[in-house]
């Protein structure tokens, strides 16, 4: 991990990838054509060093007594780290990073080492009424990192945990492992495979995150049908937090009372820092099987979905485009189309992953299912080309940021009845709030969405919509968009997250989705277990 | 359900099953030999009627207040009423009922029609501080039903909530199905199966047992590995509790904060009664194919099992018994055996549920992860023989108390890694314990176990111990035994009870299983739904 590599204001690499290729210009002329511009402008970012930070609140002579308790080089207060740590990765954090906004950043960052490290910050904040925020990969994209100035706390710490990034042990016989929280994705993936495991869990963000952050945000991976979202395959923790330190149980079932630790995964923070996980691993499967498919609609697509969830093959993988999504990303790969065809048609990549003989029955039963459904197979390689690019989208949306565009995306999940009204509703709305909220009106603005994880009751829904950026108040403009799709998911009784979790942009909505009685239960263990309110405070609740 | 049909003091229905049919008088004869008795002594139990009860402490002004707020016939005091729900089915509970000891009662039993219902007993409980117990089949083996007495509470109402037990609502597309918690076993999937569907959940208890005590105790059917233990099926729930009514959501999958509503399931009654529940179901398989195979050692099957479970196949069931077991059962079948012969070999009865080319797919990949463990197959006939005499055992407990013996079973789950040393332990200990607390010494204590429910990373330990009961001091006889075995479980950091539940047998070890922090999470979560406690007192905290 060197973070001088790593973009401070965007996703991932300095040095990224090339997605579009020779296909760039044509690109980018459909896609000023759709959205309705003579020439896209240019809006770059403004520079690190221009933008002001507050004053740090800390007083040096409490940041020398940790320094002194901790081993030196593990606390900084140096302008970059601070900008860095000030924001996640979401489309407001974006915006404030490249506007050049003044930012409130933590006091001071530290990158503890180990768990008695996490122990000594903890003990030094709880005593000097400072917040603490745990920090990952730091790829939050719903607010999540970000410091909530509060009257009560003296200053703000950011924790680092990227320097607890071992690989503890692996349980071959149980198929479990432990690690520590901050390892992130692929060097967790390397040291397992090296032993001929895997996690599984593949989320969009897979290069940047950590171990920690799946499990606080209950992630999901590309492959989660098979693999399981963060929550099924953790196992337990050691979580720090200001009562002590909590190892909780870690049994392959039990009918001892509640599960409580299940109030870990979700917990964004707010309950404790998470230094040891255990979770689930697999052996790497005999086979994989990856390939597309073609449905003449979306809700064609869907059905077939939810009768291939009710087989008994091993799958891992089910993401069907809607045709919206179909058709850009197919213009993506043919450097535009026409923007007066109609959309049509929905692309399905699935995948198969076990046993060769689990997945040659599989096979057969998932082709008797999708005939059914006018389903045309159209072979493995645009699943290859998928899977091949798949963690390299992201970077798209720095470049359109970079020509007067906003993107954003937003996921949902709910049952399968309800799932193609759902899915009806967001888009339109999403639709009309772009509409009524661009000073610059798209020739068609682009809403376009894919089922991206699959359950036997029901699917998550994501969203990707692309916009000409106010300029004047972007910050507003996607704020009454954000507003218009969370409350048609509220009305919907839908959840407002399926995995990205909830931070600071879904706290709107997190009390109404929870309950009143379950909202006030969550607030009374985040009192028991942190009465001063330093973990991770205005987060959750 | 015809409670007039039913046993007060045993298991089950009078008019029982005949389990040994010829081969009675001979596998009498040899438990005898095994037990060491010259003659099996004649121990029945008493008349109902000569058991005394506790005077009711609740004034008949409030039974009078609260029959008129109901439906005419819902509130009772019958004294036959009052015994059925004094007590569940644990030996201990089954010990005082046949023995004839005075008993501690609820004052009155209720039998609400529906939630408004279950609304008004509870406002009236909390109201006058009358203790409320949850009853829905009362086959908790672990106590969870028996009134405890507390000073501060003016008396104890049970509710039966076994005549609200319909199935309201099949959302056939999201393959949920949402039921009144007190629906028996037999019914719901007479109603689920009408329409195709089957939730699959058969416990030793199926007959008898509820959907919400499932819950509740978070419950396991034989076929867990495909349709998930109760937290797993457990999709939502109504709770009526002191503070209100507490419809949880119930998403396919969320990343909304931490699944609060996960605190349902296991909490046994003490956080509301559950009114309606929504389970995930299934279509019924395409096909079944339940075989048996004998292993070399409980140490080569259980092996066998931790690979298969890893391996991609529709799994329903694996129950491995031990050589103990194995020896038991093939005694109890051929009336008897040569108690002189040492135990040898383990039989796995192994069950394959899905869509035919995943279980014939199945079926080779099985065949080739036994062959390399030297299991024999005996084929498809042992294994219908189970199936259609898998709930009959439990009445077998009768008639040997009737003849002096004691039996009762325990069960608990960890590791894989783990799974032989503890097994090792706990039949060690057992067999010790009943050494040394018996009077008439067996010539050879009866401790079998099987592994009853497998998870990719562990599995769960069924073990059934019969001895010479005390005729002194059989209530201390026992808990002597279970102490010892129970504190084995916690010395290996195994968990106290897989699908049993807590209940008050199991309470002692509860709290430190759990660790300081989360039972004190508990204890808080509680007292905010529950601020009189007058939810299932004296249970979980």
């Amino acid at each position: 991990m060197n973070l001088k590599e790593r973009k401070w204001c965007g996703w991932g690499l300095i040095q990224g990838p090339d997605l579009l290729k020779d296909k760039r210009d044509a690109f980018w002329n459909w896609l000023r054509e759709l959205s309705g511009f003579e020439k896209l402008p240019h809006t770059p970012s403004v520079e690190m060093l221009s933008i002001q930070l507050n004053t740090p609140s800390i007083p040096s002579s409490l940041q020398k007594e940790l320094q002194e308790k901790l081993c030196q080089g593990r606390v900084t207060t140096a302008f970059e780290e601070r900008i860095i740590h000030a924001r996640g990765k979401s489309y407001l954090d974006t915006l404030a990073l490249r506007n050049g906004e003044p930012l409130n950043a933590p006091d001071i960052v530290v990158y503890p080492k180990n768990k008695e490290e996490v122990i000594t910050v903890l003990r030094w904040a709880s005593l000097n009424d400072i917040a603490i925020i745990p920090f990952g990969g730091g790829t939050s994209v719903v607010g999540g990192v970000n410091p909530i100035k509060d009257v009560h706390h003296l200053g703000i710490a950011t924790i680092d945990l990227r320097e607890m990034n071992r690989l503890i042990k692996i349980d071959v016989k149980s198929r479990i492992a432990c690690a520590e929280s901050g390892i992130e994705g692929p060097r967790l993936e390397e040291l397992l495979q090296k032993e001929g495991f895997t996690l599984g869990h593949y989320p969009q963000s897979f290069e940047f995150s950590t171990l920690g952050g799946w499990v606080s945000a209950r992630g999901a991976g590309h492959q989660s049908i098979r693999y399981g979202k963060a929550e099924n395959w953790f196992a337990g923790a050691e979580l720090v937090s200001p009562p002590g330190s909590w190892k909780t149980e870690s049994f392959p079932a039990s009918a001892s009372g509640p599960q409580i630790k299940d109030l870990i995964p979700g917990s964004e923070g707010i309950l404790g820092i998470m230094t040891d996980i255990e979770f689930r691993i697999h052996s790497l499967p005999q086979e994989k099987f990856y390939t597309a498919y073609i449905f003449p609609s979306f809700e064609t697509g869907i059905e077939a979905s939810r009768e291939i969830m009710e087989t008994d093959i091993p799958l891992a993988m089910i993401r069907l485009s809607d045709s919206y999504e179909t058709f850009f990303y197919t213009a993506m790969q043919m450097g535009g189309g026409d923007p007066t065809t109609l959309p049509q048609f929905c692309l399905m990549l699935i995948g198969l992953e076990g046993d060769t003989p689990c997945v040659t029955a599989g096979r057969q039963v998932m082709e008797g299912v999708f005939a059914k459904h006018q389903a045309i197979s159209l072979g493995e390689g645009i699943a290859e080309q998928w899977f091949n690019q798949r963690f390299l989208l992201p970077y798209l949306r720095d470049e359109m940021l970079d020509y007067g565009l906003g993107v954003d995306t937003l996921e949902t999940a709910t049952r399968w009845s309800k799932l193609l009204d759902l899915y009806e509703a967001i888009h339109k709305t999403i639709h009309q709030a772009i509409e009524n909220n661009t000073e610059q009106k798209p020739q068609y603005p682009i809403v376009m969405a894919h089922l991206s994880h699959a359950y036997l009751d029901g699917a998550s829904l994501y969203f990707t919509f692309v916009f000409p950026r106010s300029l004047k108040d972007p910050a507003g403009q996607w704020q009454r968009i954000k507003k218009s799709a969370s409350d048609t998911i509220r009305f919907h009784n839908a959840t407002i997250s399926h995995h990205h979790g909830i931070g600071t942009d879904h706290k709107p909505w997190f009390a109404g989705e929870k309950g009143a009685l379950a909202y006030e239960l969550l607030r009374q263990i985040k009192n028991q277990i942190d009465p001063k309110n330093i973990l991770n405070p205005g987060k959750l609740i």
